[in-house]
């Protein structure tokens, strides 16, 4: 085993991913388990898909829990891995999955966020041209949020192609893990089961500026999201609508064939063929994203759409991903391309 | 009791909602039930959820079991109400939920369902301005697809108060009940839950001509929309995100104003409090439309969210609410305000 | 309007469902909405789907706001209804869908729920053998379980004909609304949805002595009941099996007789045709119960299975069949037979 | 790579499943895939979720496609196994995943599923004490059905530990796949989200003589099982509930011990800590079963609740555990002990 990583915040939903996906990973090997107010009660109890790690007991997160370890996995709330972090020499490599270090625009953290910009580290989406010369030997990376991660690749194909006017409009279901564990009365079984609402509507919601930081930096310009999420009723998936304005002259066959230049050589992004759609299915428990697109010919829109698992390759698998490329091991170590389905 | 009604489509979705709101109808009779394959059997065998009529025969949908009847509803496959309703003197009412005489245009007609155009009949949706005097005292009824319904209530609002710029995108979920009850293997139950998924991407949706009918009619120009319709793991409701760019110069406040202005006096138009956002359980088994929208500062784009029932508002509802408008009654007779949640 | 009506806890799912009915109850007005920690806010906040009380006010749930009603619903939490029943006067009647006065066994009170037994209350369950004539007139009525309204349902016919042993053993699903509305993990979405679950397992639910008090009484002799509950992913809906061993010489056809005739005549129980088997869809929002009955030769056992609403017959709806009854109202009033599917 | 393996009926749930495995499983290759209907066609258009195998062609199930693998996994539908496994020589591994040779009582056969016997294997359940003697080396193997493997699983300690009277009830709540990929109108998502439904009731279930056999075995005397399935609003998942009344004189503790004392050193058999409630989806995806048990004093039965992945454990993970020993493998090659959740 190369590595020994820690996963502060295990009793949560990207906690427990990265546990599932950890123990199957052939190079690093699981530490110290930390917890908040479920510190000093076994994983067993809020993890009970993983009987392998059942008897293992939560600690406290604290620098001393966190020392000792080549790998920290974070996986906060919003707010509370800045302070974390700085206890970590920079000797050990600090995976985050909460938002304190991807925008690089204090003003936008500002905004969206509120209080002090903590900072910007190395953003850990490897699709991104010129990302993985970024990731690899990085001592501190930012996973990305899920949507952004959707929306992200969903469009840089368009972008990167100049094939899209950078007035975007994007709709998004998630489904409810990507609101967290702790209980809340919207939430319950009752409330979702049988439901799709939206939220966040207005361009209020706190990923919108992390999806405009992604598609100008490749467009090379400003672009602008209309971003309206909504809540459907499963547990795991965004299933994310991404429509932006075809620049004149643009042709159904230069779409496609931007699509397929992005996606040649990935490892984790799958054009389907065409006259097929994305599920969310699809995705589930892999770190793979599903894409389609098509050109809009009557109202000349690119719309792209695209599947992901919002726990795997939208947190914990993008997480791993971005750390294999950090501590020089192959890319796709340890994470499944296939799904689980139905 | 006023009227007899004859329902062609007894054993589908559409068919068996407009029974559950005919039995609780204090003027409407329910007269022959109708079907294809099932004639022969009770309707018990496919709507058990009625049993005040489980122990009625469905009929071959004939001119034979049809005539004698004060109002027809037509719930057929696509393509077949025409032929249904030349049988059908002028002096009863036919209410049409398919979608052979909802265009008026024979080339969207012919662009978008091919073949030749059936007609064109006075259009369900008595929401829209001037509608109600075009309804009272039709005897030939278009009920609007559930798609153009949940859009055009949405978007309405803001271009008959000129605050919208006529690119129109759309992005809207549904239940699986909206796809019919003939059995195919993508909407079984092991690939629907737990699973969003997209179809009819780019344009092709035969719903996205009507829907462009009825705002440019509102707007009084032409109105373009990018629709995308993705089905949700729910049986009923429709969630739609409906966005246009705001003219300049338009406000927050003037939008709320336009929307509060298009609900006010609408029995089943609802507009949530600011702050709130529509679900769709919000709206099951109900005729209510519920309502929000917010001016996105950042993308200047105005965005509407709406939560139907596609099986009530959205088809049998709205064609019972149309038809009381036609029949000389209360236009809100038999339809039920109050959804069943949770 | 006859009577009117308070409803003290209708921010949860029971006083929901109580509004919901009583919206469309032609006798009924309703009065005073009290509420605990949400006293204060608005309907709306809580139900949603009631756009018709949605501006009403909650009140504390005090002797002044219950006072000058002709009935008092009360869906409180367990133990809160007997010290607001005392401040009610004789006059009018109180019907509670708490616990508090369901049980005349003071030990098994003692055992179950703890504490001292606050008494007991005429059982609302009309369909049981004599209980109209107590039910008429009453006062004060203590509405069954969820659980123990579907399980007697099923199992009375077989006992009160003498059929059937008294070792029964029932399994049964509920929807997630049966554990009320206060969030706690377990009944997150994210954990309910794709997952059948068992709690309550060995004896030890609630609702056991309920179920034995009443077959019990209907048998003349103890009956005891092994009574496992799993929690299905489903907002709403109760599916019980309940076996018990058949008497030598049993016959499928003394089983299928003894059913039809206890259900004759009954307006909310549904016997099924031969071959058909209960689904919890064919019972949403309505107050009907549906049922099926088996001799299963090898087991030598009768299975019986029903389906209901657990807020409708198995809670709202039979509080105010009951209260129909103590009004001197027809039976039925207010009460949908027919259920909204799919 | 040791084996390599052909799958008939790879465009099914239980094929699908197989693949999904063994793309993980590091001892065996996967070679033909052949299928009916779907002859022809590329394996992405039926497993999409499988985008390592989405190339490859489905064959047609003849004798010449099947020829030249060390491993055959047959999912094909019920009666077309013998016909197939004929044409297999004997230095083949044969694992049939469907029921054609699970019985060992011809009479049992014709009464559950009409018609000749084909013959009995070798029984796929591993943990079945003296099992795994049989399956080691064997070149046939009857995988058990989903519904009596977890049966077995649950009630064989408190049989093999002589605590239980021979007369069984067992309620099972199914995931949606487990009835199979054919569309029929009962299994389309409309009709089963929200909904929990019974059927097969009444000793009817074909799966009923398997639990009995499997049973009868462990207690050394006939052990009659009272079966009734029911289907549950999710795609993968089995819950069953599975009592037996208790010989006098035995206790929680001996209960307790006998069940731990039976999952002792069982790689895939998890019990859980006291007064912990097993839920499907801790065994989404994985080959464990999980385990709970208690005595219900009151009505002296043992209850033991049971919850396993229908398609994994149940049905192509449990052929892989048995292939593995089969074929001289660690027999957990390849098989997830961890599962996907939330």
């Amino acid at each position: 085993m190369g590595a020994r990583a820690a996963v502060a915040g295990a009793s949560g939903y990207a906690g427990g991913e990265l546990l599932r996906l950890l123990l199957g990973h052939p190079e690093i090997e699981i530490g110290a388990l930390t917890a908040g107010a479920s510190a000093g009660t076994t994983l067993g109890e809020h993890q009970p898909h993983l009987p392998e790690l059942a008897g293992r007991v939560l600690l406290d997160t604290t620098p001393e829990a966190l020392a000792g370890h080549d790998l920290v996995f974070l996986a906060l709330p919003h707010g509370q891995s800045a302070a974390v972090a700085e206890s970590i020499g920079d000797s050990a490599l600090v995976v985050d999955c909460g938002a304190d270090f991807r925008l690089a625009d204090p003003a936008a953290w500002a905004e969206f966020y509120g209080g002090e910009h903590a900072g910007t580290w190395p953003y850990g989406l490897p699709e991104l041209p010129g990302q993985r010369e970024v990731l690899r030997g990085a001592r501190r990376i930012a996973v990305p949020g899920c949507y952004p991660t959707a929306v992200t690749l969903a469009l840089f194909p368009a972008f990167a192609a100049g094939l899209a006017a950078p007035e975007v409009v994007v709709v998004a279901a998630s489904g409810t893990s990507g609101a967290g564990r702790a209980p809340k009365p919207h939430l319950l079984g009752s409330e979702v089961m049988g439901s799709v609402s939206a939220y966040g509507v207005g361009g209020v919601h706190r990923h919108t500026p992390e999806m405009e930081q992604n598609l100008s930096a490749v467009a090379g310009a400003p672009v602008s999201v209309s971003f309206t999420p909504t809540l459907a009723p499963m547990s795991r998936g965004i299933l994310a609508t991404c429509t932006a304005p075809a620049l004149p002259g643009v042709t159904a066959a230069a779409v496609r064939e931007a699509y397929e230049a992005a996606v040649a050589g990935e490892p984790f992004l799958r054009l389907l063929p065409e006259g097929r759609w994305p599920a969310t299915a699809m995705t589930y428990g892999a770190n793979t994203a599903v894409l389609q697109v098509a050109l809009d010919e009557r109202a000349r829109r690119i719309v792209a759409v695209i599947a992901i698992d919002n726990l795997t390759k939208g947190t914990a698998g993008g997480a791993i991903q971005s750390a294999n490329l950090a501590l020089g091991l192959p890319e796709t170590l340890g994470l499944p391309v296939n799904g689980v389905a139905p």
